[in-house]
């Protein structure tokens, strides 16, 4: 694992469990270089080994958490197991919503789950001390279990969001699943629709009194390189995991980082 | 491997040996997302399970075959492995160069590895039919193994491509080495001056006859979204091969490809 250029050793290999979407792996992953490339990595060797697996047969998270489609929690096990297997030392999920089972999933791992909401909890605590108010824009999956809103609270933080079921909450979900200009749907492009209700989404979070805002979705990760009026800073957690990430592969943090909320 | 909205059947699990460097898998990652969207995919369970492993651990594949650094082939295969356990029925290298020693790995594996160079002089022969001289842009182990030069030839083709310590193959391998402005370098962003130097390349090839030109390196596909000026058409690799890969995760297609060069 030593470099040429800069003979740092990878103490601990990442293991991503991506597909949830595909683009949003993805986008960790271009995270994960371009920090990297930033603390100067300058050639392939200065990048550390990571194994990860597009894990598209995980039943749609927010279905599973509201009860209406199928259970994730058995694919969302099986694949962190073939991870671990094929030499992870620790997790990341590129998927918040993902994150409702994680009290179920991780007591049966090997390896440590990082965990999404209380990094970005951490990280906004720390990076932002003025903050207090924090927006959440996310899955109904990820509201409902009151994830952001748990992680936020026990770092002393208060979340503003948008009630499940409530319109401005049904155009988030339309702009993360809508069949036809949904992010999940197009791909690599992010339709300009979904950019609209994202700038608009952030604006109604603002009037409510929030000073950030989190991408808690994946999918607003993937859509935040392309949007330009931003009403309101976002916090992205793909990047705060990224940064996590590299310290953890490099030994420049020890595990754990958190306490459970 | 079913999905609500188009019932197709998953047959084969693509195995991506990447991290050569990791832009370049990125790149192929997003080929392989977006061919897929343009197959119809409206949603995560649309698209294909994959696993992946970044192996930058991988020696420098150019200096390898050159005899100047150490020899790649054992880490190849030994990722190779690690893919194949991870349940991978096929095998994409996302590097060019690593070819140079597919004879030695290929047969000491289960499973079979996907050949860029014999699937894009075949696509070639096929989609273009009229195309006679092919340009080749590609590091020195490419081009001293004849990887390109040998599968064209088997396809019928006229390669085209510069002489390893000429002028303009010191920049090409510049243009993707550099350690100040390389696409090995510079991470997700591709500097000016490599793109100039990939534009003026291949202008030299078109005075050479060149009618389109490979990109024989995988930093090449990851700086060809980039490029705004193309003075010939260019035939990208990783594209190619991101066609075929859908095609045999879903059945379309079945191995053998080709006929080793």
């Amino acid at each position: 694992m030593t470099s040429p250029i800069s003979p740092q050793q990878q103490v601990a290999v990442p293991g991503i469990l991506g597909g949830l979407g595909p683009m949003a792996h993805v986008q960790f992953e271009l995270r994960l270089i371009q920090r990297n490339v930033e603390r100067g990595a300058r050639g392939d060797r200065d990048h550390p080994v990571w194994v990860l697996i597009n894990c598209t047969t995980v039943p749609d998270r927010t279905a599973s958490l509201r009860g209406t489609g199928p259970d994730c929690t058995a694919e969302l096990l099986r694949y962190a197991g073939l991870l671990e297997q094929a030499g992870a030392s620790f997790l990341v999920v590129t998927c918040n919503t993902a994150h409702g089972v994680y009290d179920q999933v991780q007591p049966q791992l090997e390896i440590p789950w990082i965990h999404l909401m209380a990094c970005t909890s951490g990280h906004i605590r720390q990076a932002l001390p003025t903050v207090q108010r924090v927006g959440v824009l996310a899955t109904d999956g990820t509201l409902q279990c009151g994830l952001y809103h748990r992680s936020l609270r026990q770092a002393g933080l208060t979340p503003v969001s948008f009630e499940i079921d409530s319109p401005r909450q049904r155009r988030v979900m339309d702009a993360i699943y809508h069949p036809d200009w949904g992010i999940k749907t197009t791909g690599t492009q992010v339709s300009t629709k979904a950019l609209t209700v994202l700038e608009q989404a952030t604006g109604w979070l603002k009037t409510q009194g929030a000073e950030v805002v989190i991408a808690g979705c994946t999918e607003l990760s993937v859509a935040l390189p392309q949007m330009r009026s931003l009403p309101l800073p976002w916090v992205d957690p793909l990047e705060v995991v990224a940064d996590i990430t590299l310290d953890l592969a490099w030994g420049r943090r020890s595990l754990p980082l958190w306490q459970a909320a």
